[in-house]
């Protein structure tokens, strides 16, 4: 089985004891891991093997989103329970395929393992130029909060599907959106690719973990705090409608809601009219002020509350 | 906790969303995976934390030494039981440091996360010059089999670890160099990098599941088949007491004894002099032979037999 397809960087890839890309002067290599675990990050009953396939490259895939690089390849590394066989390692691949030809990449090499459970590692490699790294915490004072496409579909989705009896005051044309983008999340790789093209991003950060606790993991050892006006928030209708049916405030279904794969970065408000001349959702939600304390704050009509804890947070679960 | 160094080629290492890498003309960039996981690997009842830390990282530079690249940093993606907290990963980490110093390393990013058991996934990313790619089936007809080290050890080692009863025959002037190579192996970093600055390298592979197992790898889709002679394998005084007490042919166990972290190489027969110029262990075992059928056979006397089964697939067990 092999879903390596020849790359002209690549001068060895699977099949050897490493994976050799060729180096070429002012680029910067881009690399990063993301670990996807049966019953910690999904469950075989809601979803099938094409979509974990599917699921943990675009999550891996979206911390190059917020680097803005472009995929070259990436590393599999599959832990399997026994009873899936190849066939299940196959469906495992054949999820990559829609990112795959999206991006021109594929898989490069990995190892399977026998585990109790299914484990997905993937080290996807990117490259920018080595002038245009952005860090996540690069912004400035009175710089804008700019957020890819939109917040809560995630999280809804995931109710949806783990627990029908929730969503059953939506109809199915509301509903599947919103599982959709639970299912088979689309990383905003070409929008960040495109974004950087045109403008200066200052900072950006892949908010997988929920808003609130990744744009304070990129403040916190500033001396700056990030305003979120709610009612600038992008939230589908279905969303808000959602969030009534389960008593939560819509935004902060948003701003807790994890696995997004959106990417929140940081411009100067003199870029802020460019924004106008992309043709797929950006908006600006709030704004850097500068703060003794650094947080992330929602604010809601005149009122101001921090929003630094909402969020997913692995080793706190 | 950050166990981190600033390094001249790395741009952006741990906190951010990615590693970043610096690149250079006529370089390639060498990725590797490797992941060790509890009950699979290891068990937790034989082998402390720092030791299994060691061990993993020791595994994945172990893939770097099979071509010759100098290692630049590594990621760390770790799987951790509530019950070891945070000391728990400091120790796994602690475990590195051996490592880091001999090779002026350090990690560059990662995640924790919680899991039943430990499983610790690194990714090393190392580099060589471009025209110095090394593969795995490079080798030509006549050329030498060179392995570094000695075998065997790791195996019996593991025997000794996990069933103390077995290795009651040898004193513990003799058990410990087994017990040392299981615990806390030395991959052959240095030394592939001495020699590749000498010879010329033809092909090489990491025989971590075995030296039968592995040197079958490289050579099924070739029209060679590699002879092992029995008699010049590289083996302990007290791994060859060990195969006796159990009862096993000590060449046997040393083309069967997985993790050992050695490297196998081939070079031509010209080189065969230089390398006595080295001042650790290496030693020709065998050679490539044309042949119909790929295979590889060790030689006892006068016969010959496959030992491409030999090792420790993860895939069959």
């Amino acid at each position: 089985m092999s879903f390596f397809r020849e790359h002209p960087r690549i001068i060895l890839g699977p099949g050897d004891d490493a994976l050799v890309l060729s180096e070429i002067p002012s680029r910067a290599l881009v690399i990063s891991v993301d670990a996807q675990k049966e019953n910690v990050h999904f469950s075989r009953n809601f979803i099938n093997l094409r979509e974990i396939g599917h699921r943990a490259l675009a999550a891996a895939l979206s911390d190059l989103a917020a680097m803005a690089a472009e995929p070259l390849t990436y590393i599999v590394n599959l832990e399997l329970p026994k009873d899936l066989g190849e066939k299940g390692a196959r469906e495992i691949y054949e999820g990559f395929e829609e990112l795959n030809k999206k991006y021109c990449i594929s898989p490069s090499g990995g190892n399977v393992v026998r585990g109790d459970r299914i484990s997905l590692t993937i080290t996807v490699i990117g490259e920018v130029a080595r002038e245009r790294v952005i860090t996540r915490d690069g912004f400035k004072e009175g710089d804008l909060l700019v957020i890819t496409g939109d917040l809560g579909r995630s999280f809804a989705g995931y109710k949806i599907v783990t627990e029908p009896r929730i969503g059953e005051k939506l109809d199915s044309e509301e509903k599947t959106p919103l599982k959709e983008k639970f299912l088979v999340p689309m990383p905003r790789i070409t929008e960040m690719l495109t974004v950087a093209k045109e403008i200066d991003i200052h900072a950006a950060i892949d908010i997988s973990d929920g808003l609130g606790l990744d744009l304070f993991r990129a403040v916190r050892s500033t001396e700056f705090e990030i305003i979120v006006h709610s009612e600038k928030l992008p939230i589908y209708e279905s969303v808000k409608k959602f969030s009534k049916c389960i008593g939560i405030p819509d935004w902060k279904l948003a701003v807790s809601s994890g696995e997004e794969f959106e990417v929140a970065f940081f411009i100067s408000k003199n870029d802020e009219e460019k924004l106008k001349l992309f043709d797929f959702p950006l908006t600006v939600i709030g704004e850097v002020r500068a703060s003794f304390k650094p947080d992330v704050k929602i604010k809601i009509g005149s009122e101001e509350f921090s929003i630094a804890g909402l969020g997913y947070d692995q080793l706190r679960v």
